[in-house]
């Protein structure tokens, strides 16, 4: 397992190279290396020699419980990959690659018809993919068990379900009162002040810049290329505040949970992350409810507030009303708290269809248009602003979107719990100190790694299962007292 | 073929990140990374798989000649590494990873302590490895095969007698002249402009930043990831304004040769380089025959001395004969072109040494001190600007640094032909003209490849083998009209 970590290391950082530094044109040849990587991967994994390792290993008496989970797990992955062949993973590799470099293009250009046969292909391949891994169950199923094992089709509808219930309605009534002002956080911010300022806060919060680095890219990621090389990459708009900041402390969150994990279980599951929802929940616990806080800024509204003119007549206050306005727009990653969701829902719905074979590329063009208008009554000029913005469907991940909601929902339950424990944390944070809150979040969430799968997690640190309250009582609060209103 | 190519470009872009990126503490798992990958790509090579298709390939009739050159050189490549262990290649790969990091510190720290028993670790590694590769010949022999096929010990010895007998009177000569000056080279030059001019050089010869990039790295490489993606890195030294500009046209001329090999040879011998000589040859022939010359300054320095005010007062003729002054000094790829092959002597005698078995880590720190002092006159204050000034050692190249001097010289012979052919070379390089020589080398070297064999492709470009008379010339006439001497 140790080997095939550095085989999969060596492709996370040709894959962080691609998407930072690559020259223009190297494109084909990086596509061929990864893909050759990866069928390398795939083959010594399901290989007999891994087969008898773990049959080998089963016999062994006296396994503590981490190492009955990890051989679980892997005995559980086995099954599933040996079900590929290896003509099947080269094809996937080859065909996620080129899409990415057709995304890019079309999203460059404002052009979806140059993305569009890609997305048919990565529909095709999906769709080929799920029916390897079952026949029995629903398509998305068999995809969303890759990114968050134990979730459903059913256990999802049900959830958005309860978004519509009852986060639909508090927007709405958000929609009614009193708007508050973000124009100024759409002023001048010159890029290499925004630049800093974002190193300051990741030094802040903790990011060990030892193990791990910064840069730009088209989409910001985290990649955990080692556990001692966790990178994360940014972008920056002149004229928007909120794009680098929020995507500086989401992608830290992601990278302060895998900086946390445990070396000593390189390789093995218990050294990785739990689920792809839990990982959201670490970047959405600092990028909400520690990073959209009042606490947060009252400790760095001074030194940010020095250096950008833009924010000199700023008060906090404003500041705080601002970078937490609920107002319905078109980009996911720069929607508010509450919107996202919707956000989500719309993609969730529509790769549903895509993967029942319901919905081709152009029908998917068709129903981002009308779903955006029927949620959130707006209109698509641009496909880059629309079906083009997202980077996850051009890196062949289907089933990846709900886990964003999962996680935000797990955020508000595991903040809730860190508030209960560490009684002086609102104050901690308020004088800049986040070094108890990420203490907590090592010891509870991080050191354990896939140790518990995302549910029993959750039980063992809240004492109880994922639910919707905590974040519905966090937005009521919050948000009454920013819109006053009665939520 | 192709597929070993994917895993050595992999390899390469590890090693590129490394010496660029590579956050402070990662470096354990990255060595780890490349000696896995290392270990596969010498799995590969070496199974019965490519014995088969080796042998196979061979009883095909009507092989073309370039086929049948591919064929020879893979055979014998085959018939080489077969006789390394899995466990040796591993182990070397671990050793040379990390041998480099102690290098990196002990050069910062100015303590060779911390490099020398990873000295002694290499040591003995080269020695293994020779001895492996055959025990009946010269120990230096077998190591220089490596880079220099067909180069020996007997060659090297008389070549560095030629060196002795013609090179050190001339200089010796020249430090009796009355000595040009250039001390104006070594006062203000901003990071930033020295950056940018270093890009616009860089474009001026024809490099193509669609297909590489540059980098800042301790010491300058260039480095071929894949044929559509050559990079290269500098370093600069704000006080020093030849430091980052030869080392620029040096590794471009490396580069060029890398981005004019031929991309339908992929992976086969006659898509990489000839020898790390006719390499040489390349960056050389850029960095002194063009970058040195009177003609190239006559384009470029008008628009270099509106740039720096360090140069305001300084005439065309004054920075010429600055650029080239000459006298001995203690850093290899600072010295001028003619000590240039007084440093390269006192490594290839020590390193014959070391791997002779007359000589330890301790040892060639002395012996690097006496010979400084006997050829140079020069004594060595710090390690870091003596024994641990260069990395190939740490990179476990021993047998490389002749192929400097060889390449010089073979640059000099290759320089005088493309006078020769193309009558108004001078005249066009003096107009900042570089095209029409970027397409002789294209046409008469960097096309073939390993084709041909050093030697051959020197007789076939030159009419002549490798010789030291255009060296030779070239310095009487250079040298004499620069030091107003009869040299």
């Amino acid at each position: 397992m140790s080997r095939l970590a550095d085989i999969n290391g060596a492709i996370a950082a040709l894959s962080w190279d691609k998407e930072t530094y690559l020259p223009p044109k190297s494109d084909r040849f990086r596509s061929q290396q990864i893909a050759t990587l990866s069928s390398i991967s795939h083959e010594e994994f399901t290989s007999d020699e891994t087969r008898d390792l773990l049959a080998k290993t089963a016999t062994i008496k006296n396994l503590t419980a981490k190492e009955k989970k990890n051989l679980l797990v892997l005995q559980k992955e086995f099954d599933k990959s040996v079900r590929f062949s290896k003509e099947f993973v080269v094809k996937r590799s080859m065909i996620i690659s080129q899409a990415f470099h057709h995304w890019v293009e079309a999203k460059e250009k404002n052009n979806f018809k140059l993305f569009a046969p890609a997305l048919d292909q990565l529909i095709n391949l999906k769709r080929e993919e799920a029916a390897i891994l079952g026949k029995n169950t629903h398509p998305y199923n068999n995809l969303l068990e890759e990114f968050e094992p134990g979730a459903t089709v059913e256990m999802l509808d049900g959830l958005f379900e309860e978004v519509r219930s009852k986060l639909l309605p508090m927007i709405s009534k958000i929609r009614e009162a009193k708007p508050v002002k973000s124009s100024f956080l759409k002023k001048e911010y010159p890029q290499g002040k925004q630049w800093d300022f974002g190193l300051s806060l990741l030094n802040s919060i903790g990011y060990d810049f030892d193990r791990g680095r910064q840069d730009i890219s088209h989409h910001p990621f985290t990649i955990g290329i080692a556990p001692d090389d966790v990178r994360i990459t940014t972008r920056i708009d002149e004229n928007d505040f909120s794009n680098m900041t929020f995507s500086c402390l989401h992608e830290a969150g992601h990278a302060l949970y895998e900086q946390g994990l445990d070396i000593n279980e390189y390789g093995l599951p218990c050294g990785g992350p739990a689920s792809l929802a839990i990982h959201e929940s670490q970047s959405r616990l600092w990028e909400n409810h520690v990073g959209r806080s009042m606490n947060f800024w009252q400790a760095h509204y001074p030194g940010l507030q020095k250096e950008f003119k833009s924010l000199k007549k700023v008060g906090l206050k404003d500041f705080y009303y601002g970078i937490n306005k609920v107002k319905p727009n078109l980009i996911r990653t720069e929607a508010d708290e509450l919107h996202y969701h919707i956000h989500v829902m719309i993609r969730y719905e529509i790769e549903k269809e895509m993967l029942m074979g319901n919905l081709d590329a152009a029908g998917a063009q068709d129903q981002w248009k009308s779903k955006y208008k029927d949620y959130l009554g707006l209109d698509i000029q641009d496909d880059s602003e629309g079906i083009l913005q997202d980077v996850h469907w051009s890196h062949g991940s289907f089933g990846y979107f709900p886990t964003y909601s999962m996680g935000s929902f797990y955020a508000a339950q595991f903040f809730k719990q860190a508030q209960k424990d560490l009684t002086d944390l609102d104050e901690q944070i308020a004088k800049g100190n986040t070094a108890p809150l990420l203490q907590w979040l090592r010891e509870n969430i991080h050191q354990h790694g896939r140790r518990y799968e995302a549910e029993e997690l959750c039980k063992r640190v809240t004492g109880k299962p994922l639910n919707l309250k905590a974040f519905i009582d966090h937005a009521k609060e919050k948000y009454s007292d920013i819109y006053r209103i009665n939520l």
